[in-house]
Parts: C-alpha cells; structure tokens; sequence
C-alpha cells in the first residue's frame, strides 16, 4: 500500500462533472474555462470526455431531433418530450459516461438531469417528484459528482442566444417558461451540496476565475 | 328527451377496443373480422379509426423507427425502450385517439399498454408496477374500452411471423422472452373486466366466431 498522495489526476480520475443553465449562460465557453483547469491539474487530454445532452450516442441523438423537430399539426407532448429526454439519457449514461468513468476518465457534461427538472418541471409545468420518479426508473442512483450551474437573467441569456442565429423550438418559448425554469435551477442548486452557483452575468474574466475558485474548493473536498 | 333505444352503433360511439397478442397471433386479420363485425352493426366506415403501435403519428413514427433500428455497437436500453414506447403512445392518444372518441368515431388499436406491460414488463423483466406509474404519468387513467387478446403459443407464432419475411428486432427474441411476454398478457386479461382471450391457435373461421360472440357479449353489456 502506497502512502503518496493522490494526484490531482488522480483525484479527478472517474469524475462526472456537469454544467447546467439556461441558454445564452455561456455553458460552452464555461468547458473550455474547465478544460484549461485540467490541464493545469495535468490531466492529459485523452482521459477527458465530453458530452452534450440531449445525445451524445446515435440512437440519442435521433431522440434529440424528434425533440427539436418542428412538425406541421403535431405538437410534442410535454410527457412525451420528458419521455424522450430520459430515453436519451439513458442511452448516454450507459453507453459513454458510466464506460468513461469505469476506465477512470473525467466526464465533462453539457447539461445532464437537473435540466429535465428545471425545464420539463419548471418551464412546462410537470410535477418535479413524479420526474424524480421517472429519473428513478431509468438511471437508479446515478447523478453527477459536481454540477456548475451558471445562472443568467433569461432576458441576457436569450438576446445572447438570438444573436447566435435562429432559436429552436423550445428556445422560441415565452419568457416566463425561462424564468420557472431558471427558479427550479436555483432552488435544485441550494439543496445539494454537490452543486454550486456562477454568476454567469459578470465579465467572461471573472466568470473564468469564479468557475476556477469553485473547483479549486471541489478537489479539495476529494479524497 | 327521447325515448327511443340506442342503435349498436351509437352504443358503438367514442369506444377504443384494442387487439393485444404476440408476433404471429393473427392480430391484423382479426382487426379486418373487427371491421366485418362493425359493418353488420351499421357503423359507417368513415367513423372508423384504425391505428397502430407504436406508431401513427408523424412523430410518434420517427419513434418507432428508433425502437426498430439495428445500430452497430449500440444496444437500446430496455429502459429507454420503455420510455420511447410511452412516448409515442402520449403522442397517438392525444393527437389521434382522443380526438377522434371525441368526435364520436370508434378506433380500433393494433396494440396499446398491454403491450408494454407483457414485452418490457414480461420480456425484458422492468417491474410491472414501475411501468403502471409511467403509464399514469404519461396517459392518466386513459384505457381502451375493450381489449381482445389473441393468445397464441409463442413457437406458433413466431414461425408464422417468420413464414411473413425477415424479423426486426425485437422479434428476434429467444423464445422464453415471448414465454414471459404471454404469461403477463395472460394474467392482465385474467385482472380486467373489459378484456377477453381469445385462442388464436384454432382455424380462422373459429377464431372469426369466437371473436364476433365476444364483440355481441360485449355491445349487448354497452348502455
């Protein structure tokens, strides 16, 4: 039995970590802000794996264009778009993030549960326990390790999200939806104490240092 | 108010009868002797809605395209088959079944929730209670108003199916999966009034007969 220290490699070795928020709160750039953090913890790059939800395996990602799809006269259900979201899900958690981290890779995750909670349940309205149900069903105990959740105003982060070009079905959806789901983000973040809040409305500079002081604080906390 | 008696095919009106059974039971040919039956009773073809699942709308089809593909290197996840299978159902109940009951028309399903129950429940072994809170979640209390099963012995199917041309995937199946599919088919008639079995394993004017004596039974119980 060795008695070094753990690197901070090694620490961070199976470790799923998720970005959360609404459109336009920079999740994207946020990964690269993460990705610069590991590289200065010597992770080397071919141990990170990142994913985009929903998708991220062929057969979720032809889930995640029935969700996106516009169809004339047919209205995806608000049931059956949690339906899709957690099949989706469930084919990524299987077929890439648990095989990731059972080879000891790190799992960058754009989006992951909570948004199901804070969007189905927020902005549609669905009862939060009975997603908690479904959630159950279909992934047991599985949950992120550390979740970053960047909160944004909805009115910034959508005239953010419009000026990348045409919004999508649900990015169309009026402000208030945005607003509910932006509250049960807050409120999901509060209690649970692996996840934390960036306020993703200040300068990208001190939205960087915010995210590296949070994780800096996370490897800490690791064993 | 008048006093006059209801006609079969008003009694016949805004009704949902299913036919459940397993590959190769002859469910297509008993919706045609369904069809010959509502005919006698004077119900106008165009009052007629047949369907199929899972299936039958433009988005719920791009669902089924999904639990029907082989894709290299990537299973389907019993529970994210599950999920899809409910998905497409929300999406054919609200936009094809309840309308048309509620324009007074009859549909006629090829397949509906008992199929979840006996292929993912019995198949592939998820618990039937689990799949009864998705089935509340996603449909409420919504059911069909009669159910025939057209009970077959799986090798008998299966090589009548086969005889028709090449099998998809779930089709496939060892044989003891469709042994399981059929026992939870069997004791969910057994546990609802409003469904009946029918041995599909006799000549097709037996099978005809038996169905059309369970169809008077059930219209002569209609108010």
């Amino acid at each position: 039995m060795s008695l070094a220290k753990k690197s901070a490699a090694q620490k961070l070795a199976n470790k799923f970590i998720v970005i959360e928020g609404l459109e336009g709160a920079g999740k994207s750039t946020a990964i690269t802000y993460i990705a610069n953090w590991l590289a200065l913890q010597n992770m080397p790059a071919e141990n990170i794996v990142y994913t985009r939800e929903p998708g991220g395996t062929e057969l979720a990602e032809k889930m995640r264009d029935i969700v996106k799809m516009d169809v004339q006269g047919e209205t995806l259900q608000d049931k059956a778009e949690l339906l899709l979201m957690y099949a989706a899900r469930v084919q990524l958690v299987e077929h890439i993030i648990k095989p990731a981290l059972t080879q000891g890779k790190i799992v960058i995750g754009d989006r992951h549960n909570y948004s199901s909670l804070a969007y189905q349940g927020g902005g549609r309205g669905i009862s939060l326990p009975l997603i908690h149900n479904i959630k159950q069903l279909a992934l047991g105990d599985f949950k992120a390790d550390f979740t970053l959740y960047l909160d944004i105003d909805p009115a910034i982060g959508l005239s953010r999200a419009r000026g990348r070009g045409e919004l999508d079905r649900i990015e169309r959806q009026a402000l208030d939806f945005f607003d509910r789901t932006r509250n049960v983000f807050i409120s999901l973040v509060k209690s649970d104490e692996h996840a934390v809040t960036i306020d993703a409305g200040q300068t990208p500079e001190l939205v960087e240092q915010a995210i590296c002081v949070q994780l800096d604080k996370w490897l800490a906390s690791l064993a």
